[in-house]
C-alpha cells in the first residue's frame, strides 16, 4: 500500500463507442473488453490494490454521479467529486489535489484516467511505487509507454537524463505527430507514448497551478482551506470559473522537473471499436450463443445481452456490428473513427435521444 | 374481365428472407419491394383486374389463413382454401380446379404464385387473355419469360412449333441447368424461363390428375362432387393422402399439348435479399430518415419501421442489413442465398422462436 492518494478521472464523454456509449453512459462505464467489468471498475480495482481506500477519489461530471456510484458500491459518496460543468483535466486535478492536501497533507497524488485498459498488475504497482518516490523528491512523474507502432493518435514524451532504474527526466513533450514524424520518432528512439497518468506531490501541483493557471490555483487554494461542509458550495460557485484546459497543456508541458517512468505493464487507451475488435481472437464472437458467423471469421459482434437477439453475419468479413435497443452500427474494421460522423449527424438531426 | 377463374397459390414457407420472413410470415406476406403492399396483395390486385371477384381463390396453409384474410379484407373466407398440411402444388391445384369445376363448370383456371413481382399490367392482361384462349382450345398454357441472363435458379421451357402470336407448343421442360448449360441454352435461343404460372381448363386438369396422380385425382373428383357443406370435412380426411409433388413434375412435364405464352411483362421471382437490394437505386436506402450511410453507397438497409431504430452503416459497402425485433442479419450482397444456412443453424439450435 503506497502512502499516497489516487484520483481517478472519470468525467469523459466520448462518442467513439456509439451506439453503446451515450452521454449518460460514456466509455469508462462500459464493459468493453469482456469480463463484465467496466473500464472504471477495472481502474478502481487497480487503485484499491495500491492506495488506502479512504484516499481514492473519483472525479466525474454531475450527470454521471449516480452511474459511477452504482458501479462502485464500495466507494463512499464523499470520495466522488462531481464537477458541475466540464473543464478538462487541470481544474479536475486541482480540485483533487486540494482535497487531498486538506485531508491528508502534502502526500503524493496519482491522477489516472478511468478509460484505459492496463494489464500486468505487478509491473503497474512497481511503476507507481517508483513514481511516488520521484514525487516525494519533487518531481512530477508521468508514465511513458514504449511505442509499439508509429501511432499518430497519442502525444509523445522525449526522455532526457536517466534518473536511475526505468525513469528519465523529460526532455520535452511532443504533440500528436503526423505519420512521417511518428516514424522518425520511433526510428530515433528515446521516446514514449504519453499515457496520461501522473504522480506528483499535491503541494507541488498547487504551486504549479497558482503559477500557471491563476483561477484554478485560487479555486484549489480555497478548497484546501475550506471547512469540509462548505466545499460543495465553493465548487458550485467557483469551479466553472477555472481555466478549461488539460493538465498537459496547462502545466506539464511548461513545468520543470518532470520525469517519465518507463512502463513495463501493458497499456491501451482502447480508443475505438477497432481497438476492441483487435483484442478478440479471430472467429471468437463476443456473444457466443447469440451470434452466428458464416464466412465472416473476422467479424466482431457486440449485441446488448439484454436484448437476447440473434445476430447473423453472412459473408461480410472485417465488419464491426454493435446492436443496441435503439441504434445499430455496422462499420468496416478500420473505419471506426468515422463513428464520430454518425454522432455529428445525429446531433444535426436533433436526435438527442440517441446521443 | 376474363370468363375464367384464378387460384393464387400462397402456401409457401420460404426461408430466404429471414429474419423478416418467418414460418408465420413467409415471403408472400412481406412488402418486400416498397409501396407498403405485400407480394400477395399485389398478386390479388392483378387477379382482380382480370377475373370476376367471386372466382378468385387463394390457396394457403391452415396456419396462414388468418394472416391472409387480414391482408385481403375484400376476399370472402369461402374463397380461401386452407390446406391442412403442405403437399406441394399438384394437390393445391387439384383442389382449386375441383372447386372451380363444381361452382362454375369447365372454365379456364389460372394458377399463379403469390410471391412473384410483376410489372406491366397491360402486357400481363394480354398474356392471360391469350393463355385463356389456348386453355379453351385444350392446351395447358404456361408463361415463358425471355431469359435475361444464364440463370441457374430457374427451370427452362424449350419452345416448339409456333401457335400464332407470342405462343408456342412446348417442346420440353428443362430442369434448373448448371452454369455452362444455361449459357448454352441462351446462346442457342428458343428457350424461356418457366414462370410457374399456368392456365388450363379445369376439366382437362382433372383428367390429367386422374391419369397421373391417382390419389390427387380421386380427391379432386370427390371435391368436385361434394355438397359444399361437406368440403371441409373431405379436405380434412383426404388432402393429406394426396401425392406430395409439384404440378411441374407431376403433370406438366409429362403432359401433351402444353403451350408457352411469351411474356412481354416484367417478371421477377424476387428470390433473395440480393434481388430486393438490386431493385433499389444505389444510395437510396429503404428507410430514409432512420438510416445513415457513410461511405456505403451500395448498402441496403431494411429495418422494421415499428422499431424506430436508427441504423448507421459506416465504410461497409455491398452489404445487406435486415434488422427485426429479435434477429439481425448482416450479409454481403451476393451471399444472400446463404441466409438459408442461418435458418438451418437456428433449427439445429432449437430456436423455433426465430424460424
Amino acid at each position: 500500500m503506497l502512502d499516497a492518494a489516487c484520483a481517478i478521472m472519470a468525467g469523459g464523454a466520448g462518442t467513439r463507442f456509439w451506439p453503446l456509449s451515450r452521454l449518460a453512459r460514456p466509455k469508462q462505464l462500459l464493459a468493453l473488453t469482456g469480463g463484465g467489468r467496466s473500464l472504471l471498475q477495472l481502474a478502481w480495482e487497480r487503485a484499491r490494490a495500491l492506495f488506502p481506500p479512504g484516499r481514492i477519489l473519483v472525479v466525474t461530471g454531475e450527470r454521471l454521479v449516480e452511474a459511477v456510484a452504482a458501479q462502485l458500491p464500495g466507494l463512499p459518496r464523499s470520495q466522488i467529486l462531481a464537477e458541475p460543468t466540464p473543464r478538462s483535466t487541470a481544474p479536475c486535478i486541482g480540485w483533487a489535489a486540494a482535497r487531498v492536501r486538506r485531508e491528508f497533507g502534502d502526500v503524493p497524488l496519482a491522477a489516472v484516467p478511468s478509460d484505459q485498459l492496463i494489464e500486468g498488475e505487478a509491473a503497474y504497482g512497481a511503476a507507481f511505487a517508483r513514481a511516488t518516490a520521484l514525487a516525494r523528491e519533487g518531481w512530477i512523474a508521468t508514465f511513458g509507454i514504449p511505442p509499439a507502432r508509429p501511432e499518430t493518435g497519442f502525444g509523445y514524451v522525449q526522455a532526457g537524463a536517466a534518473l536511475g532504474d526505468d525513469a528519465f527526466a523529460v526532455a520535452r513533450f511532443l504533440e500528436k505527430p503526423d505519420r512521417a514524424k511518428a516514424e522518425r520518432l520511433l526510428a530515433d528512439g528515446g521516446v514514449f507514448w504519453n499515457s496520461g497518468m501522473f504522480v506528483f506531490s499535491v503541494g507541488r501541483m498547487l504551486d504549479e497551478l497558482r503559477a500557471r493557471l491563476p483561477e484554478t490555483g485560487r479555486f484549489a487554494d480555497a478548497v484546501a482551506a475550506v471547512d469540509p461542509a462548505g466545499e460543495a458550495r465553493l465548487v458550485a460557485e467557483r469551479f466553472a470559473g477555472c481555466e478549461a484546459i488539460s493538465i498537459d497543456y496547462g502545466v506539464m508541458e511548461r513545468a520543470e522537473r518532470v520525469a517519465v517512468v518507463a512502463a513495463a505493464f501493458s497499456w491501451s487507451d482502447v480508443g475505438s471499436w477497432d481497438a476492441v475488435a483487435d483484442r478478440v481472437p479471430a472467429g471468437v464472437p463476443a456473444d457466443g450463443p447469440l451470434v452466428f458467423l458464416k464466412d465472416a471469421p473476422r467479424a466482431y459482434v457486440r449485441a446488448e445481452a439484454a436484448a437476447r437477439k440473434i445476430v447473423a453475419v453472412v459473408g461480410v468479413d472485417d465488419v464491426i456490428v454493435v446492436d443496441t435497443e435503439d441504434a445499430l452500427l455496422v462499420c468496416r474494421r478500420g473505419s471506426s473513427q468515422d463513428v464520430r460522423a454518425v454522432v455529428d449527424e445525429l446531433k444535426a438531426r436533433g436526435r438527442k435521444d440517441l446521443l
